[in-house]
């Protein structure tokens, strides 16, 4: 599946930008003078085949999953927080749960590799086994369980689409994934040894000593798998994470599927990072919501070359910014489907003396 | 009432601001990770004297105002402008319009100085006189003028208290305005000269002649009226406008009658600004929602010392930032009211196997 998608993905359409873009100049305002709102409706109109634009029904995609980096003492919070919270997503309960119902969005928790049996009625099982092996003693997964994991993400999409979304957000719960994000990056990057601490952060906060033994051993990481900076694949099969793989298999089907995606925070960017690594017409298909305060957010980032929007020093994860582009998506289509052209701004001269 | 409200201006209440942050670090997430979310709350909560937050009501002021400065061509657009959008604003087809829509907010629109005897049932008419004079013939308002805008900027705001509004944003019409907003901030700032340019901008967009002009007045009108950097309402006085001056009211109202504010844009900073020192307690009812792409916006905001959250490369004008700004202070408040407790957050038992 996922040869097919990424063989398939096409470009944003340059005249329905074109139009839109001509449109927007139209209409009551200064030429520009709505910014991104007016970049970020032409790249929606160009997307959707439609003549207006509705992203009324939308979600956020949340891979759950644990890490086998954990054991290493690299993250601040137990490991069966990974399993709680996913939980408590479904459960309305934690930051993405209550955003997400504020902005009318839907909260999807699929579980890819949570190491703990666990059940709840909403909760999509798609467990490729309990948490990835430890990256500092083998390679995190097999091959095959990378490009089962993208699989999962694609096929999401598709059941997404099946549904009737029209964006979706990315979100991630994961003990130990700022881990596996930062080895992740730092490889994508080409990183020398002594530049990886530049993409590692505190994740959920970490002790001076512990953030020491995290950069130590993502460096020892790497020397000892040698990534293939040039081999996305080969990268999230020695060092990333269930989440993070069937991340980059969103990405994918949502360029696939023509849907559009946010992508929220450290651990999403990077993975949005490998997707477009494979293919970078998939880039067209993004928005980033905020700027993540997690060290290594900035270059990656610039790595992928599009704005974030937010100023909100956010470091929760689980999707919790999503909604919240959703809502300055929601602004941006109000003006694209409901302001006035300069002829409709024409008013009536019932209201005015003096003015022709 | 300008004295009466400036006098009578409290600061946060501390303890409920420590109560609200020490509520907030027992969310069931790590501390501090939804960044400024919970900077706004605790704010909210401050200003509030209730136990749930609750923003549900909220309106965007918009003062319009023509300048008299506008005839020196100092405006890419016809001065008619200002009339009408002004009423497009109350018929619901410029950007403020569709966006606040979008979020539930409503625009009300005060004419405190168009320049045209303009007439619709929604229009708050409190019309000072048609324009201020140009301030490079001559004081652009009297004394008694600036008073009188101030007042009427805060009898706004107890309107809205009456009628149940528990948040408002601020916005302008006014062609001309950015040059008004220029003069004042670089009286404000105390600049030299050649340093005036600092703080003008391309407003809704000039020819490279027209700015030159723009700056060169914007001095000379500096050197000939000399406003005193520490009297803010001889500077409003000499350089301002009807709308800025009203909406220095509206801040001050705001915080008198403790009612949180959004400060959207490059006018309504530097009103935020001129507000802030005739009483510093008035920061701490304000909001910054977007960073103005006009320059000088980012030297206002470090005087003013608060944050902004959005990037957006909005310069638009008219409040069209404040309802974005509402709905991330909606997120902030369902995180506050409806997110689960660390204790609230141990889960049900029945969902999981392994997990004590």
């Amino acid at each position: 599946m996922i040869y097919n998608c990424l063989d398939n993905i096409e470009k944003l359409d340059k005249t329905r930008y074109k139009n839109a873009k001509d449109y927007i100049d139209f209409l009551a305002k200064p030429v520009g003078s709505l910014g991104e709102l007016e970049e970020i409706s032409a790249r929606l109109y160009s997307i959707y085949n439609e003549d207006k634009i509705d992203v009324s029904k939308r979600c956020i995609i949340v891979l759950s999953s644990d890490n086998g980096i954990f054991e290493e003492g690299v993250a601040s919070t137990p490991q069966e927080v990974t399993a709680i919270q996913s939980i408590n997503m479904l459960e309305g309960k934690t930051g993405v749960s209550v955003i997400a119902k504020q902005f009318n969005a839907d909260v999807k928790v699929c579980d890819v590799g949570i190491n703990k049996d666990i059940f709840h009625p909403k909760l999509i099982n798609k467990k490729i086994r309990k948490s990835t092996s430890n990256f500092l003693k083998e390679e995190a997964m097999t091959k095959e369980e990378v490009l089962k994991a993208i699989n999962i993400g694609i096929e999401l999409v598709n059941e997404c689409k099946k549904e009737g979304y029209k964006i979706i957000g990315t979100g991630e719960m994961g003990i130990g994934n700022t881990t596996t994000s930062s080895a992740i990056l730092a490889s994508i990057l080409g990183l020398r040894n002594d530049e990886v601490e530049k993409v590692v952060g505190v994740g959920a906060g970490l002790t001076k000593e512990a953030y020491i033994k995290k950069v130590n051993l993502i460096k020892d990481a790497l020397n000892k798998h040698n990534p293939n900076k040039n081999d996305i694949i080969d990268i999230i099969k020695k060092v990333g994470g269930f989440d993070i793989a069937s991340m980059v298999g969103v990405f994918i089907g949502c360029a696939y599927y023509k849907i559009p995606v946010v992508v929220d925070g450290f651990i999403a960017i990077v993975s949005a990072l490998c997707a477009v690594k494979l293919n970078e017409n998939i880039r067209d298909y993004m928005f980033l919501s905020h700027i993540s305060m997690e060290k290594g957010y900035n270059l990656a980032k610039e790595e992928l070359g599009l704005p974030a929007y937010l100023n909100l020093k956010m470091r929760l994860g689980e999707g919790s910014g999503c909604a919240i582009m959703f809502s300055i998506i929601d602004a941006s289509v109000a003006m694209f489907n409901n302001m006035a052209t300069f002829d409709e701004a024409k008013i009536d001269t019932k209201y005015l003396e003096n003015i022709k």
